[in-house]
């Protein structure tokens, strides 16, 4: 089996690639069980802490570029991950850089899909974005799609993409909707929910961070463990799963940034807690609030999707995993 | 005032240009209403039958041709309405031009007007066919959007790039979701509702007319004359009155095929409507029957649109407008 990651040089791609080598066997569009053979790490930049594995083969390249995603993506290729984003932040700020990799590239892909010895599993990594306006809270399953910002715009084009390829027989396509994912390891990013990862990241390290919102703002997250897990249960559910749409609101939990500076007192005392600093930012905060913060996912749970049991096990988990204490 | 309608060989843009010349007047983004000076009809062909009037220009060439967009929608432009489409027939039987026509050619406009010298009004013909899978009956104007066939995902998408694009500043979109349009003049086309019209205007011309649904199969339907009417209504809308989309189910009325027989019958007689010939087409039943017929709007409504007071009334519009009898 012969599987394809964009944004591979990504935290989230270089996470869910160490899980795939390890289990070592995945679905394919047949329904049948086969081996991983080789791991197509796809991005701009290299790896900056390369995977030593003989299945592991890097790609550095522009991903808008079609000769780039044919010499990735090769023709026996049986499943990409497309996780390669410019993100909401910058996205809002770069209107043509959005369009360009948010769009332009997803459809570049998927189009090379479609050249493929067999249509491929294509999972898409969309977002909570897509959601905004006025929402019931929670938010179900078939609430309309109204973004309110560019990125949430260009990953609802997306999904529209995915599912009617995979209508046309295209692709095998499956869209998750994932929750802000937090803590993030690395350093601050363009994301409007880089934040959220700051805000426990840098406490720990001994630094202070600036929460450009309100501690009553409340949030729909998940951990990078929850989330790896969700995207391989994502990919392994078969097409039978689904009905008339390949989107899936990702379970996640609710919680309040005030709750999470709490969590993070709790986890790790008052002197980590107190490095974060309430420091407003109207540009940020305008784009977290079109984000609804509470879902009522069916279909996620259904396929066996899970959330994480509460905010404080976040934080340990990241502790665990980046700090290794 | 200078105005660019493409699509503009066809025949709703050649009633809309009608109709436009004829009022002499629109109102621009500013809110002023202004004098119409220029009206430029872009399509891939001239049209059959051109409207002599000074004001009129006809240009020539292919809609996803960056060079033809910026050569017919000149610096000062005001107003786009963009009626160009590949229908939806042809969009599901060639993917690739129904992507290059609706999608493409939608943001090669939308594009050239960010660089106009003020941000134009511009009025997309979306579809009822954005809707898709199961839906409420009516359906609601917040309904979520799983178009279930290619023409209505390029649709859909084209509304995600009005709402964006409006939201950032670069035109002030208005997307109208338009009802199935009979009676229209002509010959049969590609659209899956081609025979909406054809069952009622072959019999008027004393020719046989093929059914490929059932009796049963309800459509959501505008005439052209509303259409055109309401075409104009969304243009004129303040932006104030929107808020959270510029996406609007426009009213319509919900009729049963056989319904319309029977009014074709009322209004012409028994040997004009017994030249409807039941004869099922599994591939356009299985387009007609993604799409809801019978909708709830409150935006349309609320800026004024109109429907038909029913089927009879549209036969009867169409024997008068276009056999002067």
């Amino acid at each position: 089996m012969r599987i394809v990651i964009t944004g591979g040089a990504g935290f989230l791609a270089s996470r869910l690639a160490r899980k795939l080598l390890e289990r070592g066997r995945l679905t394919d569009t047949r329904g049948e069980e086969r081996e991983l053979r080789s791991l197509v790490l796809l991005d701009v930049v290299a790896p900056a802490d390369p995977i030593s594995d003989s299945r592991v083969i890097s790609v550095t390249g522009d991903l808008a570029d079609p000769a780039v995603i044919k010499h990735a993506v090769a023709r026996d290729t049986d499943t990409v991950f497309h996780l390669a984003a410019v993100v909401s932040g910058q996205a809002e700020a770069d209107f043509d850089i959005g369009m360009r990799v948010n769009l332009d590239a997803t459809r570049t892909l998927l189009e090379r899909c479609r050249t493929l010895a067999a249509p491929p599993k294509f999972v898409f990594t969309s977002s909570l974005a897509v959601f905004g306006g006025p929402l019931p809270d929670p938010v179900p399953d078939d609430a309309p799609l109204t973004p309110q910002a560019s990125y949430g715009t260009q990953k609802a084009i997306g999904e529209l993409l995915v599912y009617d390829m995979t209508r046309k027989g295209f692709i095998d396509g499956r869209s998750l909707r994932l929750p802000t994912i937090t803590v993030r390891p690395g350093k601050p990013n363009k994301a409007a929910s880089s934040f959220a990862s700051g805000i426990i990241r840098e406490p720990l390290s001994g630094v202070d961070a600036q929460c450009p919102v309100a501690p009553t703002t409340r949030m729909w997250v998940q951990s990078p463990r929850t989330v790896i897990d969700n995207l391989i249960i994502g990919h392994e559910a078969p097409a039978r799963a689904f009905a008339h749409t390949r989107s899936i609101n990702v379970p996640g939990i609710c919680v309040g940034v005030g709750e999470m500076v709490n969590a993070l007192r709790a986890v790790a005392g008052d002197a980590v807690a107190d490095r974060v600093k309430w420091n407003h930012d109207p540009a940020i905060d305008r784009i977290v609030a079109t984000w609804a913060p509470n879902f009522a996912p069916k279909l996620g749970p259904a396929l066996g999707m899970k959330s994480d049991s509460d905010f404080a096990n976040i934080i340990r988990a990241y502790i665990a995993d980046e700090l290794h204490r």
